[in-house]
C-alpha cells in the first residue's frame, strides 16, 4: 500500500506493508486526513518517532466486527494495554505502556489503510462529513480543556496562538458562555475570528495579570511567557500543545502569584461528534488546501509555512 | 530602637527610626521572630528588597485598640489596600497593590517595633507558647498547599526538600489521613521525620510517576525536575517555594502528562492557630539556636549554613 513513511527522511512509499489486525481489531481503509503541527514536529526530530505519519483521520471499516464493517469511523490515538491503573481508572489516553497512532510506536494514519484496536473506533454520524470528521481527534483535543478545568461562564479566557488548534479552542470555550478572546498577531486571525463572534486583541491591548484563564496553544517559551502576564493571581494557564527543548520558565511568578498551570492533551470523541453533528463548532473554515497522497511531500511542506491552517490528504 | 537592616549591607542597626502607627494600625512590641529561606535570600538580593527584615514572628501590642493593648498577636505579612478586586474577593494575600512585610515595600520584624494594620492581627491563645507562635507564619504558609488543592486520604504525598517549610508541610498534609512520605537525602531528616510517624525515603528508592502528589519545597530547578519524575500522569505539583532565576522546565511533559503545577504562598493564620492550640503538630523540635537581636549578624550565617532548621531571634 501507499504512505507516507519519516524514517529521518521523508518520503510517499508505494510498498508499504499492509497492516495485519489482531483480533480485537478492526482494518481501516483512510478515507481523509489532516496534517496537525505534531507531524511537522516530529519532522523535525520530535519525539523521535520513525515510520508512518498521521493521526487525524476519518475512514471506513474494511474489516472486523460485522456491525462496523462498511461504516465509517474515527478512531483515538492511543493504543492502551487495558490493564494498568491509568487504563482501570478509565484514562486510557495516560496509559503506561500506551502507543499513540503516527507519533509513538505505532502506524500513523497517512496510508491506505490502519489497523487499529475496536474499542479506539467510533462511528461518524451521517450528518457529519468527511472534512469535518478529519477534525474530530483536534477538536477532542480541544474539549480536553473542559475535561481538565471547569470553566466559568462569568470568567475571562485568553486563548494564545490562534493557529490550526488554537481557533478549535476558542470556538469550544466560547460555547461556556465565558468571555473568550483570541490574542492574535495578524488581522486575518482576527477576521477569522469575527465569522465566530470571538473577539480579538493584540497582546498589546490587553491589561496585564487580568484573565482568570489563559490557554496557550503557542508551543513557545514566549508563549508561556506572555501567558504568566497575562494571567490573574490565582488564574489557570492550560497548556495545550508541547513546547521544543526546555523553555526557560519563571516559577517563582507561578508560586508567588499562586498561578494553576494544567497541561492537557487528548480528549473525549463523542463530545466532538456531538458538537459537529449540532453544527455547534465550525471546522471547514479551518481547511486551506486539498493533496492526493502521492503529492503529500508538498502537502507537509506546505503545512509548514507560517499562518497555514489545516492542509487535508485525500487517500 | 534597634533592627537588623539590609540596604546592599546586612547590619544591626542601633537607631533605626520607631513606627509611627496609622489609625487602622497597632504597635507592636516584637518578642520572638524566626528566620526564613527569604530572609536568607533577600540578603543575597532576591526581590531587591532593602529595609528591616523578618516576617515570622510575635509580639505584644504596645499601642493600639483598648482591647488588644497587651495581648500577644501575630501578624499577616500582606498589607493589603483593602479595595482591589482580590481584596472584594476574600483574597487580600494577594492584593494586587499589597506590600509584605520584611519582604516588600514594608518594614519587617527583626526589630524591637512595628506597626501593622489590625485586620492584620491574631491573638495568640494562652496555651501556644512564643516558640509556637513564631511558627505561624511558615504553618500557616503549609496549610495553603490545603487550600490550593484537595488532598485525598487515598493519595500518596511526596515531599521535596524537607527543610524549614517542607518539615512543617509533611506534618500538615500527615493530617489528612494521606500517605505523606518526606524524599530525603540525609539520615538526620529521615529521623526526624520518623518522630511524627511519616515515613522517610531517598529519591532513588521511589518508583517513577507513581505520587499523586508532589510537593515542590526545593526551590531549585532540579527539585522540580525531581517533581515531575515523580509524580503520575494527571497528578499534582505543588510549588512551595520561590525559584533563584528562571528554571528550564520540560514544560511538553506537563502537557503530554497532563500534570497540574499550582503555585501556593501564603494560607491561613486561624487554622494554624488551632492546630498548635490542638498539639496536633510539633514545631518546637526544629529550633536549632536562639540569638539575641544585637547577634542578629551571627543568627543569619548560622541559619544560612546547610540543613540548619529555625533559628530564632529573641528581641
Amino acid at each position: 500500500m501507499r504512505a507516507l513513511l519519516f524514517d529521518g527522511i521523508l518520503r510517499v512509499e508505494h510498498n508499504a506493508p499492509m497492516p495485519e489486525p489482531l483480533a480485537d481489531q478492526a482494518l481501516l481503509k483512510i478515507r481523509r486526513a489532516g496534517i496537525c503541527n505534531t507531524d511537522l514536529e516530529i519532522v523535525r526530530g520530535y519525539a523521535n518517532y520513525t515510520g508512518i505519519l498521521g493521526h487525524e483521520f476519518v475512514a471506513e471499516v474494511a474489516a472486523g466486527p460485522e456491525a462496523l464493517v462498511g461504516r465509517r469511523v474515527v478512531g483515538e490515538i492511543n493504543v492502551s494495554d487495558g490493564t494498568c491503573d491509568m487504563c482501570r481508572r478509565g484514562i486510557p489516553s495516560q496509559c503506561r505502556q500506551r502507543r499513540a497512532v503516527g507519533i509513538h510506536g505505532y502506524p500513523g494514519a497517512f496510508a491506505e489503510y490502519l489497523a487499529l484496536p475496536v474499542r479506539n473506533l467510533h462511528l461518524v454520524p451521517d450528518n457529519v462529513s468527511d472534512d469535518q470528521a478529519v477534525f474530530v481527534e483536534p477538536l477532542a483535543a480541544a474539549l480536553n480543556i473542559l475535561e481538565m478545568l471547569a470553566i466559568s461562564p462569568r470568567e475571562r479566557v485568553l486563548v494564545l496562538g490562534v493557529g490550526k488548534l488554537g481557533f478549535l479552542a476558542a470556538q469550544v470555550l466560547r460555547l461556556s458562555g465565558a468571555d473568550v478572546v483570541g490574542v492574535v498577531r495578524r488581522d486575518t486571525q482576527a477576521r477569522l475570528l469575527a465569522q465566530w463572534g470571538i473577539s480579538a486583541r493584540y497582546i498589546e491591548e490587553l491589561p496585564k495579570q487580568q484573565a482568570q484563564v489563559v490557554v496557550d496553544c503557542t508551543g513557545l517559551a514566549e508563549g508561556f511567557a506572555d501567558a504568566l502576564t497575562l494571567v490573574e493571581p490565582r488564574g489557570t494557564i492550560v497548556l495545550k500543545s508541547t513546547y521544543q527543548g526546555l523553555p526557560q520558565v519563571d516559577l517563582s511568578r507561578v508560586a508567588v502569584n499562586e498561578i494553576r498551570v494544567i497541561g492537557s492533551r487528548c480528549g473525549p470523541f463523542p463530545a466532538a461528534l456531538r458538537l459537529l453533528a449540532g453544527g455547534l463548532v465550525d471546522v471547514e473554515t479551518l481547511i486551506e488546501r486539498r493533496y492526493g497522497l502521492d503529492d503529500a511531500l508538498q502537502a507537509i511542506e506546505y503545512a509548514g509555512q507560517k499562518g497555514v491552517l489545516k492542509v487535508l490528504l485525500e487517500i
